[in-house]
C-alpha cells in the first residue's frame, strides 16, 4: 500500500497516491460502519490519546469513535484542565504523555504549527485535528471522499470554496488536496475574508457569488468564524447572508447537479439557507460527517501499519 | 421475548408484559454484576453515545457502566461544551451524531419532549435518561425491580410517593408504571408541590404524611428540587423537614414491613432522616442504585435485539 | 506472591517484601508497554472507577491507561460536576458508586484521610491517588522503581528530597518507602517549607543545598505548591530559585553519578534549571512518568489477584 508517512500533519506533505490509498481504505470502513457489527482489530493493543487544546465536540467524537471501532484503547485529555495550568509548557506536557507510550496522538491546537512542533518531540504517530489557520487534513480527506462518492472522481472538477477563507484551515487543506488531484478551485467571499496572498495559490478569486459559482460542480460553504475575528471588519449576519449566504438563487448559478457541502457546525440563515442544507438531493452535509469517521479510521490504520513496518 | 419498542422514551408507551420482560432480564444482570467477571457480549460491536444536556454524574455513570459491561463502545459527549454553543441547533447536533452511526443514544435534556423530538430524527435507538418534568423511564424501572425484589410482586401494593411531585419526572414515570401494574398510588406533599391536575391521574392525593403513609407498603421519598423552583413558594428546609421529611414517627404510620426508597442524591435532614436512610432493615436506597445498572443493561440489550430482528 | 493488602492507601502499611513484589511485577509491565501490543487481560471483566476530587491530568491519565491496557472497563467521574454539588455527602457518593459494584476505585481528594475513610465504606479495592498532605503511594512506588533501575538497588542510598516538603504528600510517601528499604534520607529546603516535626521522622534536615546534596545518589526535587500556601511565607520565585532551585553548581555537590528526579509538573526556572531537567545523562524525569503507568498496572493487578484469592 502506498502510504509512507510517520504522521498526518497536513495535506501538503502527501503524494496523490497516498491520498488515494487513504480514501480507498476508508471506503471499506464506510461499509463496516453501516453494518450490524462496527468493529475491527486494526488498532488492537494500541493506545490513542486525544489532546484537544480547543473544544471540538464533533471532531473529537469522530476520532474517538474511529479509534474505539478499531479496537484501540482511547483516552481523552481535557487539556483546558491540565497541567498546563500549573505552569507546565506544551513540550513538557507532550513529553509526559510520550513517556506513557501512546501509539497515536490526535492533537488540536489554536496555534498554527503547534502540532508539527509537538510531532518532533514524541515517538507516537501524530494526527493533526486542526491547528490555528494552518491545516485540518482529515477534514479535507473526508471532503474528498464525499466528493469522490458523489462525482465519481476528484480530478477536473470545479470546486467553489465560499465564505470566510481567511480564518479557515479547512479551506487551506482542501486547496492543497484538490490542487494535488488536479481540480480547479475558486475562492469566493468578501475581500476582507480572503487573504491578500490567495491569488498566488493557483486558485481563482471571486468576490461575487454568481460569478464564483457559475457552473461549479461542488459548492463548499465555510463557517463564519466570528470567534476568530479579532478587531477588523465583522460583517452583520444579515448583510453577509444577503451577499454570500447560499440560497436557491445563488445555487442556481452552479451546475445543475452541483453538490452542497459544509464542514459544520452550521449557522443556518447566515452561511446557508436551512432548506438547502436539508435538501437530500443537493446537500451532502450529513454524508461528510459519516465519511469523517471512515477517513479517520483509515488514516489511523495506515499510520499504525507504517509504524509496524518501520519497527520490523 | 415480549419487547417491541424502537426506543425507550417513557413508561407510558410500554405494555405490562414489556415491563416484566425488562425486569426479568435485569435479574440476570444483577447476578452478573455481583459475580467476579462483570462482562457480557450483548452490545459487542455496537456504539453507545451518552448525550447529557444536564449534568448527572450518577445516571450517566450507571448508563456508562451498563454499556461497558455489555461490550459496547461507549462515548460520552459533554454537551455543555458542544457545537450547540457555536450556534448549532439541537436537531443539527442530533443529525451529526446520527451520521456517525451510533446504535444507542442515551439522552438527558432539560426540556420536556426534547428526547422524543430527537428520536424522530435519528436511526439509533434512543433511551430517555430524563427530560424536563416529563419522564425518566429507567428510574421507574429500577424502582420497580427494587420493589419486586423486596415485596415479591408489583401488583396490589400501596405506594406513597412523597415530597416534590411537581418538579419530578421520577414521580411521573413511577405513576405510569405502578398504575399499569395495578398498584395503588398516593401522592403526599404540600399543595404547592403537587400539580393541580394530579387528582385526574388515578391517584390519591394527601397533604398530611400520617394519612398518606397509613399502611403503605412502599414509601418513596423524592428530592426537593430547589434548582427547578423558579419563583413561587420555596419552603424552608427546616419547615419542610418538620412536615414532610421522613423520620421514625412518620414512618411509624406505614406498614410494619414498609420499605423506604429515594432516587438520590439525598438531602439528609431535609427529605429524610439520615438514620432511616442508613437503616438496612428499611432502606433499599443502595439497592436502587444497584438495580439501576441492571435495568439499563436489560433495556439496552432488548433495544439492540429488537433492532437486529427488525433488520433481519 | 507477597501481597496481602485489600487497598493501597499509603506506603506506611506495606511491608518491604510487598513493595518488592509490586516493583518486580511492574518490571514486566515496563516491557509490555514498550512492545508493539500493549495489552494484557489481568483486569478483564473488572470495573475501575477514577474519582478525582482534585484535577490531575497526569495522574488520572496514568491510571486510566494502566486500567485500559489491562482490559478493565474504566470510567472517569468528573467529581467537580457531581452530585456533591447537589448537597450529597462524600460517603453517600461513595456508597452510590459502591452499589454499582466497581472492583477498583482510584481516588484523589484534597483532604488528608478522606481516601482511608472512603475505603472503610466500600467493597472495592481502593487506590489512593493522593489525599491532602498525607500520602501518594503510587508516586513513591514509581520513584522507587526508577531509582532501582538506575542504581540497581534501593538500600544504602543517600536520597536528598528538596524543596516544598511541607505541602508534599509525595515527600511523605517517599520517606516511608525509602526508610523501609533502608536508605538514608535528607530533607533540604527553607525552614518555612519543612514541617517542624520532621526531625523526628528519622531523616536529616538541611536548609542549605550544598550540605544537603553533598555526595547524594539521588536528588529528588519537589514542585513548589503555591496553590496550597494559604497565608504565611511565600517565597518569590527568583529568590527561591537562587537558594533552592537545582542548577549545575548545586548539583555539583552530589555524587558524580547522581540522578535527578521531579514528580512533575515542573516549573522550569523555579525548582529546576531547564537544562538539567532535559539532560538525559542525569535526569530520569521522563522515565518516572513511564514507570508510573507500570507500577499502577502492577498495583491494580495485585489488588485484583488478592480479591480473587479472598473470594475463593
Amino acid at each position: 500500500m502506498a502510504f509512507r508517512q510517520n504522521h498526518l500533519l497536513g495535506i501538503e506533505p502527501l503524494a496523490p497516491d497516498e491520498i488515494t490509498t487513504i480514501l480507498d481504505l476508508a471506503e471499506t470502513y464506510v461499509d463496516l460502519n453501516r453494518g450490524p457489527e462496527k468493529h475491527a482489530q486494526a488498532l488492537k493493543g494500541l493506545t490513542q490519546i486525544n489532546m484537544f487544546f480547543e473544544n471540538s465536540t464533533r471532531t473529537q467524537a469522530s476520532f474517538e469513535i474511529a479509534g474505539l471501532r478499531l479496537g484501540a484503547d482511547v483516552m481523552n485529555m481535557a487539556m483546558q484542565a491540565s497541567s498546563i495550568k500549573k505552569g507546565e509548557t506544551l513540550i513538557d506536557t507532550a513529553l509526559t504523555l510520550n513517556a506513557m507510550h501512546p501509539d497515536l496522538l490526535v492533537v488540536r491546537h489554536p496555534h498554527s504549527g503547534a502540532v508539527n512542533l509537538l510531532a518532533e518531540k514524541v515517538n507516537a504517530a501524530v494526527l493533526n485535528a486542526g491547528d490555528g489557520r494552518h491545516e485540518h487534513p482529515t477534514q479535507a480527506l473526508l471532503d474528498a471522499l464525499t466528493i469522490r462518492r458523489a462525482k465519481g472522481r476528484l480530478h477536473r472538477l470545479t470546486v467553489a470554496i465560499c465564505g470566510d477563507i481567511a480564518h479557515s484551515r479547512v479551506a487551506r487543506s482542501n486547496i492543497w488536496l484538490l490542487g494535488k488531484m488536479e481540480s480547479r478551485i475558486r475562492l469566493v467571499g468578501p475581500p476582507t475574508l480572503i487573504p491578500s496572498g490567495a491569488a498566488d495559490w493557483g486558485v481563482e478569486v471571486h468576490h461575487d457569488m454568481a460569478q464564483g459559482l457559475a457552473g461549479a460542480d461542488v459548492v463548499m460553504m465555510l463557517r463564519l468564524q466570528r470567534e476568530r475575528m479579532d478587531g477588523g471588519f465583522i460583517p452583520s449576519e444579515r448583510e453577509y447572508y444577503h451577499r454570500y449566504g447560499l440560497d436557491a438563487a445563488k445555487l442556481g448559478h452552479a451546475a445543475p447537479d452541483a453538490i452542497v457541502m459544509h464542514p459544520g457546525p452550521m449557522n443556518r440563515g447566515v452561511e446557508i439557507d436551512g432548506t438547502i442544507a436539508d435538501d437530500i438531493n443537493r446537500s451532502v452535509i450529513q454524508e461528510q460527517v459519516e465519511m469523517g469517521v471512515a477517513v479517520r479510521m483509515a488514516a489511523m490504520d495506515l499510520l499504525a501499519r507504517h509504524r509496524r513496518e518501520m519497527a520490523a
